[in-house]
């Protein structure tokens, strides 16, 4: 317990500051996102917060529709501080009924007082409040995400417009193939983005409140005299900016899945950008740069793409929470014995992940080091075979099918063995000599439609 | 090789058919899809004919731009019959490349025979056809998905129809809670089982087809004289009742997390219903019963939910099966070595896991038969203290809340130590002559919105 | 920062206790591991106070070594303590370089003062004193949960005595099938505990110390003077109770994949002693009882099996923790920019939820209450047909083996028709009036080998 | 079905060639282990003979203990051969009970005939003969395994002498750090194959067979006879040269987790090699090459690392299979309903995956192309300063500590922005005139205690 008088703290169970800064985890293994603006939005300090909004809304709707006193109301909303509560206490209270709200209620109820304590969770079960407040955590904690996502897109746009003919190796199986465009390559990251987007978009638009009581069917409501609880849930779920659910959802996880899926899936269109930095970072290759580290320190050579890096991890630990959540669909009855509790921690990690993720993607994208020069560089890595699809296409109407084949085969090996390019060793053929060798030889005159595909990738909005 | 006439059999290795009867697979471990239409369209030879689909579409619309001649159209399309390559083969020899395409179109270039076998896969990576035939298959494999979905849904919405007032305990964390009703658990299972057909079909409905050549910038299609490489992807994907995607997708693999998030959603939604059934269904419950086995049998005790039992298997792999995909998504370059490969099989495994899921799953609603007596009766196993929630409610305002909490106390303990029932206890209260304590512990008539929640989510459509 | 005197805190960044108390968690989601003894040897504090353990015996082994004065090793030695450090400035900082060893480097570094620092973490890596201080945080965690496996298996082998013939049906697929003993489960509940502590006692004694330097060749420690760095690394492992190590393991994780590998076995070995027990007190089947909760309160009814609960969430979230941590062996180069940096979470994740999963079980098993006399009259809900299988192997010899089918099958289905048992109905058949059906339709008397088994499976130390 | 003379089949459905040709899978889309030793070893064709090898053992060992005729015994033998079974047919009728040992038994009942048909299967449940048979199957498939392991080690140990002194950049998050060498490389890979040869042994030294009839307490064989189920057990899992277990372990399962964990280890331990690999056989690295491909083809520098990749596709999915059967002990009562059912697959595709991956990595390894020459000239990419580590050790006595890291840190500076060696700007400073410029900045001289450990690694058999 941190408040600054001890006289606020409710429920507390002593605890010192000395053994808090043993037991509380400040994200010292959490590079990737402790720090982040999703760290504030998915700490127990803003679950707390969200579970306290979550009773404040109830005993406020409650009130309106005259099911509880208007004092009730003020009452709890002004108690419904987070900074008076022990989040200490309620975690190691939590564990004699397995979830938090059910000490969270007794403090409350203390807290608000002798009067009105009997309208706190009036009608509630525990996860209608914990159900509610994740679904208020996420919802803050995904505009984050798209804030950053948006961020980094309009990046992306502008590094496809400025590279849309810088002109460099296309790779497949690690190996140079046939010429491609970072306009294109950074296209294509940014589809990714906006793909993501669109889908936490759709998802954020549509989480539901919670409220079903005991066991979903609202019957506690109605023998506190809620007439109408279709109308109650949906009053509910607006004062919290929630959509009102159809159902109660207690064992009906479509909110769960669907925030799994589009953070596991923006994990991954992170991922790929991440993966592909790292790749393009590498000493050898050194086509792109993480704009921090580097000139000023004692090694210069060793900057480290740590923002890539940290999303990768990201991204390779999504897939399982996400898969997690999944697992958790198959809930038995109407309130399942571990598949929810199962929920809770690995959905904070996704929404932590990514928040993390895409805030080290903005800087990423931000400070990003293009070295055109070093990919043109790169294309004669392979002394011109990299467009060795090209002359096979080329030159079988010129020579004949056969005859080109082996002739292109002849002069690869030649490329190999003497070190000479193959548009040299081209030039020196006589049956080719109407041929335009260099145009043919060039790989920046062989990036077919990247130019194009660029354009119209960019259109997207 | 099983092709009647060996001598339609291309690049054939010679495998006899006792060989196939060792090593290839006909799902004696899958109980849970094997000969299930999924099956069928996601076997090799489905994917086989996907496979060949995809050429000869390609082949076709080159045709029709003028890239290929009208016969080569012909050609190929014409050879384009799975029945006549040897699977086997192709499956030996896919491992020199590292994918089945390169030998296939080695195969089907000479099924063509010399004149067309040229414009077989022309312009083409092994990428593009691959991709493009696991559209196919997810698009074919899909729909049967959703007609089981839509069978399973209308015999849901049946059920919960005929079950609006049928109540039954609700159940959390493995005890009774408070009445439920079984009409709102089928309307629950229903609304999963729209939300998985929604999904479904928001991601089918956008499964693109791939075409990017080498490295995704459709260059060798421009060699090859193609003007409007737009134009050619769009007539592509048309051509084969797909999307036309806005790039090539070789790394950007939205269309793979897609199918795995709807699956492994649909798979949850599915072991939500086979969850419930199979706690319902046990010896001591017996509320539920799967339609099969039973009565005549030497041991009718031992009716097994197997349907139930393969459903739940199913979503028990179905995550773990979508986060591979996911975690594919942060793939290198313009062809990841080893994320596009660890693609493959999961996503057909998940296809028909899901297919069989849901083929099982029309027969599980079809013949679940459901025990309203026994329903009835289970509500009394707790001598009436499943209601015990209204009555704190309800005695509050009559005998003070400290008064009547304490009295529930000492009735709650009674019933037990007694043997009688609340309602009976209750009876000799005087303080509560004035109560009507047959409606109040009467546990039918404690079931809240259970009918008007079953009446709205009938509604959706 | 929590010290009481600023004063001593290092490198704060002047974070309020305010903010603390917003952004630090302290187990508010984690009803199953908060508050458990492993979450004080998993929390920041305990991995704060191991890396600077580690940094502190790399010193102290040097200057044994004659590579650093002795007063380097006092001034770490005595430098080294957690509660002088800001834990959540060095979070913040570990985002720079992508680990928290850096900035506590910099923070230990000026503690120690000007004459020692330069003996700070002389010729390690971060990596060496991250992955170090690991093996300390796991090995002290280990201890903690073979301590409660021990407890437990205790408490499961003086059940399976007690119980050893008390006769239970034994259910496949959700039914009855023949009777069974609580003995025999329970030893086989206590066998996976064994098999559990023989798996991470193995692990556990293996767990080598980390030292390599900047890429694994130990050429800085060279640099500094060591003229055998084998012996360094010994002294070093043997300084901190670790085993030394063949190679650095920089890319090597054998080590994290053993662990991941025995604490997901252990978190599937408690799971299924929790699935057992959630399934066993439903309150249809009642045949057990967790210890708390229950007879005192205002619900007797709703004695929710609060540890199987947890210990069964914490068994659905281990297996795909550990699937990242073995996907992070497929690690590039000499330390991979990603791979390493995403098993850090997980693998502290895995060990407090086993840690505390075998806390809850210690609680699980010490309190179960078992109703013998439930389990007894549960073999009668199938009206004698849990001993069919008896009934059909001895009735063969005597009526030979169609008219013992036959008879069966006709008996079977008036057991339901009549609601009268099968004993009953098969004492008066005229064939059978020389088989002693008393006997062969008890079910107490069809256990087979399960006392046999029980007593061998209890020999096990 | 496929036997030559269709009179043999049992229990055929009639199906067509080419209706297998359709539905039966034969590795189209596994080029990473269809037609390798493990394909043979885990089809279909394999499983159903460890089925009849199973259940003719337990005839056998009945008949050997006098509890069925000899003549039952050779008449179970001698119809127990694969190739007289319609697997597809079984596969089909699987799916009534949800096992394919309901219909084998019943065809291999009737193929036994009359007389003998009543002592096949006598006693056993599904569950005893499909895990038994499933242990066969791991049993001979690991040994596949580790052969190629042995193989693979034997080939690492060669590199790793070899290459003891080649010296390389050591590279950590993709930038050069320091040098090391590729033998120490080599030896590292080796530990970890000999790590995953030692797991694989141990557990496959330990796997038991399955002996515990309908609920595990044998008491069905009682009924016909045994007296000393323990004995029977014992002889059992002799006959089958399996280990015999301590309990009937249907819902204990000890042995899959086994297999999971170190089928998982292995598949990293060779992802690791692969991802090696991978990165230095890129086009701009180039150190290591696969060594097929290349030479010969008309495209010479695209010799794609086609063994690498497919190991690292195993490696990205043996994780979450894994995960999936570490799940799955979490199982219900005596036999669970779906958990069992869940492991069959994921245990096959484990065991598949890691034995290609072992067989192509004994291609992988025994064609490595190692060019040494380019790791030579990679040390001089960073011009230098991937020995600055040491020289800031060894400058700082000369200079001092502040006035070293001045000029290093100017010199680097230098390096990059004039494009010459650290070396020959360091030999032009005044003050470090008497230092042995040469040798300090020679990478080949900073390799720390590479050799050594290459030295020690390699001692290990």
């Amino acid at each position: 317990m941190t408040s600054a008088d001890p006289g606020h703290s409710i429920g507390s169970t002593g605890s010192t500051d000395s053994t808090e800064s043993t037991e509380s985890d400040a994200g010292l293994l959490a590079p990737g996102w402790a720090h982040s603006p999703a760290a504030s939005t998915t700490s127990d300090g803003a679950y707390l917060q969200a579970l306290l909004d979550t009773e404040a809304a109830l005993t406020r709707v409650q009130a309106r529709l005259g099911l509880a006193p208007d004092g009730a109301a003020d009452a709890v909303t002004e108690a419904a501080r987070a900074d008076r509560f022990d989040v200490r206490s309620l975690a190691e209270r939590a564990r004699g009924g397995g979830n938090p709200v059910i000490p969270l209620v007794a403090d409350l109820t203390e807290a608000v007082g002798a009067e009105y304590g009997p309208y706190v969770h009036r009608g509630a079960t525990s996860q209608d409040i914990l159900d509610t407040a994740t679904m208020l955590v996420a919802t803050r904690t995904l505009g984050l995400v798209l804030a950053d996502l948006h961020h980094v897109q309009l990046a992306l746009a502008r590094l496809a417009g400025e590279h849309r003919d810088t002109v460099m190796p296309g790779r497949t199986l690690t190996q140079h193939a046939v010429p491609t465009t970072f306009g294109l390559k950074a296209a294509g990251w940014r589809s990714l983005v906006l793909d993501a987007r669109d889908r936490i978009v759709e998802v954020r638009d549509g989480l539901p409140a919670q409220l079903g009581g005991a066991a979903g069917t609202l019957a506690a409501f109605t023998a506190y005299g809620a007439r109408n609880t279709v109308a109650l849930t949906a009053a509910f779920a607006r004062e919290l900016g929630l959509d009102a659910p159809l159902l109660p959802w207690h064992t009906l996880r479509t909110p769960i899945a669907d925030l799994a899926g589009c953070l596991a899936f923006t994990a991954g269109a992170l991922g790929k950008i991440a993966t592909d930095v790292l790749t393009l970072a590498r000493t050898e290759i050194a086509e792109l740069a993480e704009g921090s580290g580097g000139g000023s320190s004692a090694m210069p050579h060793k900057a480290n793409p740590v923002r890539s890096t940290l999303i990768v991890a990201a991204a390779r630990r999504a897939p399982q929470l996400a898969a997690t959540l999944y697992g958790s669909m198959a809930a038995e009855d109407e309130r399942p014995a571990g598949a929810w509790h199962a929920e809770w921690e690995p959905l904070r990690d996704l929404l932590r992940l990514v928040g993390g993720a895409a805030h080290d993607a903005v800087e990423l994208v931000d400070g990003l080091r293009v070295n055109a020069e070093t990919m043109r560089e790169h294309l004669d890595l392979t002394h011109g075979l990299v467009v060795s699809e090209r002359l096979s296409v080329e030159l079988a109407p010129v020579l004949g099918r056969a005859r080109a084949k082996a002739l292109l085969t002849e002069l690869a090996r030649r490329t190999y063995s003497e070190g000479r390019s193959l548009a040299e060793l081209l030039a020196e053929v006589p049956e080719v000599k109407d041929v335009a060798v260099d145009e043919l030889t060039d790989p920046a005159r062989y990036t077919g439609s990247a130019g194009t595909l660029t354009d119209r990738a960019l259109e997207r909005r």
